[in-house]
């Protein structure tokens, strides 16, 4: 169910969306997999995570992102789903960002409310040969 | 405050940068005097929106993303806050990304959580010559 931009219609463009594409579907297995050293590779060092718990201002750098997932992985072993349901990519030669919906949380939550979605946005770069994230923004909707 | 990407060295991408920061502004500008018609400039026909409400799956398309501003428009109207205390943009030739925090909220809000932030995550695309936003990811933490 990807849907790769019809921004970039250049075929370098294209390459650059199918890799970033395969580098956040990698990284998906990986949380799957509770497995950091892949959850951490592809990403920058100056990385500016805004999780979905506190802090307000976002994790910033490796080893602060890197503490965001142990806590996440335990909610995973317990059985709670992390599964794309949509991908959208839009690159440049240098630049490119990405959002993506999924289902993510505990069985129970999922048979409560089957529609509510994981929303991710992502900003990267090109750096030393590859694309790497940048940026990540990881949120639920709030109701009134 | 703003945080200007050293991902960016090359003058046209600096030069960039600084537009869609203006961009940026000036649409903060717009919403906080609750103007519709400068609020959905400088957006792709097909802006994808992560509100903080439902629904779950975006605001997609011009017609969605106007119609999530006016009850917006209302609680700004009736005192609420809505302003930048950082932004970082990330700008190639062609494709962009950028994040704010934001202060926002009623006085009361603020009085009570003064370190409480939107979060803002944005995708931009260089169309027909200009840059334009084609997703916008708006949101607060959860707190468990």
């Amino acid at each position: 169910m990807d849907s790769m931009s019809t921004g970039g219609t250049d075929t370098a463009g294209s390459t650059s969306e199918r890799t970033i594409a395969e580098l956040i579907r990698s990284w998906v297995t990986a949380i799957q997999e509770c497995d950091p050293a892949r959850v951490l590779a592809g990403h920058t060092d100056d990385i500016v995570m805004f999780d979905v718990p506190p802090p307000e201002d976002g994790a910033r750098g490796t080893a602060a992102y890197a503490a965001t997932w142990p806590t996440f992985f335990d909610w995973i072993r317990a059985g709670a789903v992390f599964e794309i349901v949509e991908l959208e990519v839009v690159a440049g030669e240098e630049t490119a960002f990405a959002w993506a919906l999924l289902r993510c949380g505990t069985p129970a939550d999922l048979d409560a409310h089957p529609d509510r979605r994981l929303r991710l946005s992502l900003g990267l770069r090109f750096e030393d040969g590859e694309w790497r994230i940048a940026h990540e923004h990881h949120s639920f909707t709030h109701r009134s």
